[in-house]
């Protein structure tokens, strides 16, 4: 995998709902923060990641905060995070066009591109007509859109159900003119696999799902090459 | 049903994702503003919404705002619509306990409840036990846990596949002590319908499905009856 020599670091900024920690396995772990600044922590030789997760009391402390709270977590997250030499910073974020994204464009001096991640039905298209407007207005490049919980193959017939419906991201990308990245079918083996704290591409990198996740960086490398 | 001699008013302040006027098939209407107030939309005699999505330019419009503004026009709901005598004012929320949530407690004299929905996998629970933590801080009652997503039946075979796992909201509430609602399976026809802007509930009264979400309403009914 191309991806294995790149060094990423990735920023959890849903602060209300942050999930990276569980989703990587790290829960219950507090980086270090010295007079240096706060280090993130390191899954794989060559990725790292930051959350407010991390900085909770317990599992179930509620982030009850307005806008410029979280400005300020953000803020300290860009400024004192000692990330190192990374290839790329790769920022999750919540949906919506709300506080946590409009703090982020304005604290970094520029961001890169912007990937959109959606459910194929119409009615989340309609969320993504309105994330591609935002990025043409704040003169963010989108660099493509991923398709989401694209079809479900049964594992009892083998036969596939379109639950959320399937094609709608890339007649959508056609439509703006953005490159279609591809598609991430339903799978239990990735809800399992994020319940558990290990990622499927790296405990299962065979299955036809780690597959389709591959394919999908390949193509993200290739139109953001590192420079 | 029961539910239909109730009054209801529906208040979307899902700010930058507004889904409701395409779920119930309103998409391109615009209240009426006078003087005396905002009207809201009467989708069937004992049912009116208001939603930011009427209030917006073209269906692509993003809304790029911070909290400050946000909580201006949820307070313009709240104190200038003319809902007329309502038995159940229903707010859906974005998800996250950030500043719609915090606008709404504060500029309502008393929220009533909060219902919690929840997909049934361990990451979504997280949430889920946050969510349940801020309503125990905020001295809001819980009348009880949904869980939606909640097993499959594929449409080939028969079988029931548990793809978001199954189950798992259920014990959450009894481990909080909360009162389990009741499940919503995936069903590729509730997808359909909230696309055609047409709810299952109407449209299809006979299917397994409607009798879920039918079942769930008289419950909160019943714990929650109109005084």
């Amino acid at each position: 995998l191309s991806l294995m020599d790149k060094k990423v670091g990735l920023l959890d900024i849903d602060i209300h709902g942050p999930n990276i920690p569980n989703m990587l396995g790290l829960q219950g772990i507090t980086p270090l923060v010295t007079d240096m600044g706060i280090f993130p922590l390191k899954i794989y030789d060559n990725l790292q990641t930051i959350s407010i997760g991390f900085f909770l009391e317990s599992k179930d402390t509620p982030v009850a905060w307005r806008g410029p709270l979280k400005h300020r977590m953000i803020e300290q997250f860009l400024c004192d995070v000692r990330w190192g030499e990374t290839d790329y910073l790769i920022v999750d974020s919540p949906p919506g066009t709300g506080d946590e994204i409009l703090s982020i464009i304005q604290l970094l001096d520029r961001v890169d591109s912007a990937i959109i991640v959606s459910t194929p039905q119409d009615v989340a298209l309609a969320d993504v007509r309105r994330a591609i407007k935002f990025c043409t207005d704040y003169k963010i490049p989108v660099p493509g859109i991923i398709e989401n919980m694209s079809g479900f193959v049964c594992p009892h017939c083998g036969n596939t159900v379109d639950i959320f419906k399937t094609g709608g991201a890339e007649k959508l990308a056609e439509e703006y003119n953005v490159p279609f990245l591809g598609r991430i079918p339903i799978d239990t083996a990735v809800v399992q696999a994020g319940d558990e704290g290990k990622p499927l591409i790296i405990s299962c990198p065979e299955s036809e799902t780690s597959k389709a996740f591959s394919r999908i960086i390949e193509r993200i490398i290739e139109i953001m090459p590192v420079t």
